[in-house]
């Protein structure tokens, strides 16, 4: 292999995902220069279908980042979700009981198609397949990044690198070993996913508490549904034919959403499992962790991409100090202003977690107290809005105002 | 032995603990008879420490059973608690954000000496140390109660049956195993309390999440202390001087309780398991389960005998409609009434108990999600509304709102 081919930027971002591509969209915006190595194909990381519920807050950046005019257009405002449990249901009016916000239906894919296209657009420089991809010196003020793709070997020279490469991404794991603490909690069982072009059973999310297990009714279009069921660890996908799942999905529905529920082929249909996971800090000198990179979350709430686009914000908002103000005040607070958010959404998530599932071992008492939570809760006029605020995302500022 | 000495009244109460004896004066209110079977003695009774907070609606009942004098005179209104976790305190407004709300400071042990008082000036009948108490036919129109006395056999018969006796009690034991649901969840610690002539360390009741257990700071009077301490369970109270107590208390405290901290001689000092525990119906045939014999919670949040008198409140009413208007309504509806509270409260205290006590085996995650919950709870209005509604007690008609 021949040397490498150096170049120079001020932001690596490792990683194009939704928070790579937004942070470099934002970072454009703010005039401050990124390069983008991502490990797989633009198409592989399209084909993975993940969560679909935005915030506001999300749309909001989205908006601010200039990629909103599809996801407007095209996403559905949601301002409601159900729940169901004990065969009854509750509906949460979340717009009622936020102060009037929604979250918008539209799909993680359909949000790194745009982002990917507006990158394009721009003529921003994005390195797809880019293999052995190591991050470097970042405890000094010259960092850098090496890959090599097509027998060439490169050397991306930065001010920052942004690790926004996943869980199992290369940033996290060049940290020090000694400078880091990571919380973890695997949950007992996964998520079988379907992908299905019928319209959905609900106009609004269900989330099901059955006592064969947890379900999820969502969608991500008015013709396209997307259905979980909580099956054991142990089961493969390959052994729950389209059929066996629709047939355990009528199971954990009541008799409205049995009678409504139409069935189709699987566009797709995965098992993931559940996972709490944080990492502190997420500052390491010049490297940054931003989204799955530094975080993870049960998918119940879908707090996942929302979390990362808040990251994002906040390291955007960092750099751009740094560079504009010249001040390290943001980068400095980085790890602390995005943890407050984090710990919140994980309290969060695990909270819904262990509220809608049934777990290996429990006593029967546990589903007892799992419905008396979801009776107080839908009665209480303060717990219907500890449920909204939650879900439709706490305000960016919230954990600033913890800890005054 | 001779053969029973047999009298009549309207209802058998067996236990003279405090919802017993609150039943009792209810019933004779609304002139309606009944005696109390007791197998230990008044002073036995009086002997036993438990908790010492009281919702407004047990200060309600207590005033409307004529025993309130001493209880408003003595006793002390706190309009709040104080949460501690990661090293910082938070005073939760219960007045503020309950609406105006506050809980009583109040012994368990006082109230029930008021009772005893009271039902001696009105001449009522209470039977102590009733031996081989026995409840018969209960599923007939004539239930009776037997027991042996100073080596003469008794028979009592009644209309119906209160088990007022307590989670050990006879009356439970004795309804038809396969009519009855029992649901359980043992904690896997206990609570060393200490009982001390001292001033308390806070004007109100400190709740403590501390890296070695939980701790609460409670109190009887100006002037006397209660606190508790989580404990494995294998622990034994005669392995706890006072000294090791008031070290190990002062190691979960802040510097400002260790400052205040007046410590003495302990008065009394005892290790309590933690339960929770439900039994499903609370009603069979002409029996009625109330208070601890039908269902147990974990000390934190001090749910216990506040659930007794409500249970107690609820059977009341159902007897005066059955003496008075003729009507079984009550009395059939008496079982799922009682629960719709009760599980309200078992949920409020097993989530306290969740959130405030290290769990042997907890992940390194937990404490955080702990912490996390307390953080946003504490900084979130709605979460405010939420800790004071269920401390300072749900409405009476909460449950009924829950189920329209």
């Amino acid at each position: 292999m021949s040397t490498a081919q150096t170049s120079r930027t001020q932001v690596a971002i490792v990683g194009a995902g939704p928070a790579g591509l937004l942070l470099g969209q934002l970072l454009h915006k703010a005039g401050i220069d990124a390069v983008i190595i991502e490990r797989v194909s633009a198409d592989y990381v399209l084909g993975r279908i993940r969560a679909g519920i935005l915030e506001q807050v999300s749309v909001d950046l989205l908006d601010e980042a200039g990629v909103g005019t599809r996801m407007h257009a095209e996403g559905l405002v949601h301002g409601g979700v159900e729940l169901m449990w004990d065969g009854r249901r509750h509906r949460v009016d979340l717009n009622k009981y936020s102060g009037g916000q929604n979250v918008m239906v539209y799909g993680q894919t359909e949000v790194t198609q745009d982002l990917m296209q507006a990158r394009a657009a721009a003529g921003l420089s994005t390195i797809y397949e880019a293999r052995n991809t190591a991050v470097h010196d970042f405890d000094t003020a010259r960092p850098y990044v090496t890959w090599d793709k097509d027998g060439q070997s490169y050397r991306l020279d930065c001010d920052f690198i942004a690790g926004c490469d996943g869980f199992h991404g290369v940033c996290r794991a060049s940290a020090p070993r000694s400078a880091i603490t990571e919380y973890e909690k695997v949950y007992p069982f996964g998520w079988l996913g379907l992908l299905a072009d019928t319209p959905p059973v609900n106009d609004e999310l269900v989330y099901i508490n059955s006592p064969r297990g947890f379900a999820l009714c969502s969608q991500r279009s008015k013709t396209r549904s997307r259905y979980y069921l909580q099956v054991p660890l142990t089961h493969h996908v390959e052994d729950w034919s389209d059929d066996a799942f629709w047939q355990e999905l009528r199971l954990r529905l009541d008799d409205e959403g049995r009678e409504r529920l139409v069935t189709g082929p699987s566009l797709e249909k995965s098992i993931a499992p559940l996972r709490s996971f944080v990492t502190e800090p997420l500052r390491f000198g010049r490297m940054f962790l931003a989204g799955d990179a530094g975080h993870i979350v049960p998918p119940t709430g879908a707090k996942g991409l929302n979390l990362a686009t808040t990251d994002v914000k906040y390291l955007c908002n960092a750099l751009v100090e740094f560079y504009r103000d010249k001040s390290e005040a943001g980068i400095d607070d980085y790890s602390r202003k995005c943890l407050g958010r984090i710990w919140r959404a994980e309290r969060f998530s695990w909270w819904l977690t262990q509220l809608m599932h049934r777990f290996p071992h429990d006593e029967q008492i546990t589903a007892k107290f799992q419905h008396a939570e979801l009776d107080y809760l839908t009665h209480s006029e303060a717990g219907l809005r500890t449920i909204a605020e939650n879900y439709v995302g706490l305000p960016l500022d919230f954990a600033e105002r913890s800890l005054m």
